[in-house]
């Protein structure tokens, strides 16, 4: 299969390039930079132009991978005017460009679209739930959940053929870190640096080692359902409270709880993400196999591999 | 009060310029081009420096009504960069103004953002309901609804104070034609003009002649409840289907039905809009006086005024 991933180099593209090409697809990766890298070209996808140069060169293609986005809610508050560009622009010129060449794509949503819906985030809460539960609380959310519908909009009008993915708290090697990134790379970060860091207390998560997520993501062209969306995240029993994780990251590292700074719970953030993943397993063969000891090791190799640490 | 109306050389900014300067009110219109009108100033609100050069001249407002936006389900299909650098990134603009300066905000969506809501739109809908029932369905409806979550988000994060309006089928003077506008001046336009066009049956609207439109927005000013949000359309029974519309704009213009070519209802487009105006009854005075018949009459004479026919 032939196949365009989008935001290639970023953090998840990367490692969903190595899987799909493990398995011998023919991939093409594109992102906003220049690089080093083989079967690669530069293009900004919130730049019509620079897309056409990718298909024209390139194409055509059986599958999108469409990851390229601004990433994160306090970038997408800081940097407003380029998550609106990258992750709605962009994804509408994906759109119109499916539109016209008819490959599948797979469009990137987030968990951040339900909000702060309390309940178990089925994808059905999306469908069926109160409008108000999943207000979306910040502009990255927004525009995922914005994307999304303009993805449905597209099939509805024009038979395009879409899935949609919602990745919560994704984490693992090639997550360079930035202080937008989540907490997994911000700890590791801080940690390996000897860096004070701030630990908000009464948040649970899941975290999902990267090299698993990309396995269903690889999984999804050979068992394409064109309009399904997919919740996909670690384990239910591997969920802890973050200053677990925090605790997990320093015994990792070997360094001390001095480094942190206990604060209560952060504003506008929800404070428990349960979230249903059964319906990737059920379609995806989505089988997480790396828990948290193993993949923030692995994480905090990486890191330091990656800093010379 | 000092006020400040983006898209204030628009259809409805024009006349609601002239309504809040009849009351008395010190008034600064902005919109996209330089113009030939006083106390206007050129600002694309999609471009941060032209904001904040329209405040460091005429500011400090005490209300600013956001009407600046790229309009309609088509064009903002067509021209769908144009949409998202306005209506969403022009809006965050706004709203970072806002948060810094303080003012008092009324924001323009749209009764778009109902989707194909098949029951009665009261406000609460947008609420309560069951979210695949309002899935807006085209990029300007989602743009519409993407900008009231941002208005919300702020209210909750910085204490910004906004109203939300959401006017439905707004005609009458000051409406130029272009192809994207809504049925009224297409009608118009084309009977004046001896051009055929379309009518799609079995669509029913109830529309709003923008005088009467325009008194309620600006009682906003007088009776500001932060947060709340008010559909602004038409007395129900004034509903009607499409068709008789166009027939009633054929008396008024005088030339004959063989201009119009009927067809099956419009795909893409909801059928019946029941909407609920109670609620702007109740806080903001709302009492449509110009009926269908006598609006449509005056939409036309302005329409041969502006077009010298």
């Amino acid at each position: 299969m032939k196949i365009l991933v989008t935001g290639g180099a970023g953090f998840i593209g990367t490692n969903l390039c190595n899987e799909l090409r493990s398995r011998g697809h023919e991939v093409i990766a594109c992102d906003l930079y220049n690089t080093d890298r083989d079967d690669y070209i530069r293009c900004d996808v919130g730049k019509s132009r620079q897309i056409e140069k990718v298909f024209e060169q390139y194409g055509p293609f059986d599958y999108v991978y469409h990851l390229a986005a601004e990433y994160g809610r306090w970038n997408g508050e800081a940097y407003y005017e380029n998550l609106w560009q990258t992750n709605m622009i962009g994804t509408k010129h994906m759109i119109r460009m499916q539109e016209k060449e008819k490959f599948r794509m797979i469009f990137f949503s987030s968990a951040e679209v339900y909000g702060d819906y309390a309940g178990e985030m089925t994808e059905a809460v999306m469908e069926e739930n109160r409008i108000k539960d999943t207000y979306q609380m910040n502009d990255f959310a927004i525009s995922k959940w914005a994307g999304e519908l303009s993805c449905l909009n597209s099939a509805n009008m024009f038979g395009t053929e879409t899935v949609r993915v919602r990745p919560v708290n994704c984490y693992g090697p090639h997550e360079e870190y930035t202080p937008y990134r989540g907490f997994i790379p911000k700890f590791i970060f801080h940690a390996l640096h000897g860096k004070p860091y701030t630990v908000f207390k009464g948040h649970k998560r899941i975290i999902d080692y990267v090299e698993d997520t990309c396995r269903t993501f690889a999984n999804i062209c050979e068992n394409f359902k064109p309009g399904e969306v997919y919740n996909v995240g670690g384990r239910s029993e591997w969920e802890m409270d973050i200053s677990e994780y925090s605790n997990l990251i320093l015994g990792t590292v070997g360094v001390s709880e001095s480094l942190v700074t206990y604060k209560e719970s952060e504003p506008f953030t929800t404070k428990v993400k349960k979230m249903d993943f059964s319906k990737a397993v059920r379609d995806l063969k989505h089988d997480p196999k790396i828990d948290p000891k193993e993949g923030i090791k692995r994480a905090v190799e990486w890191m330091k591999w990656f800093y010379r640490l």
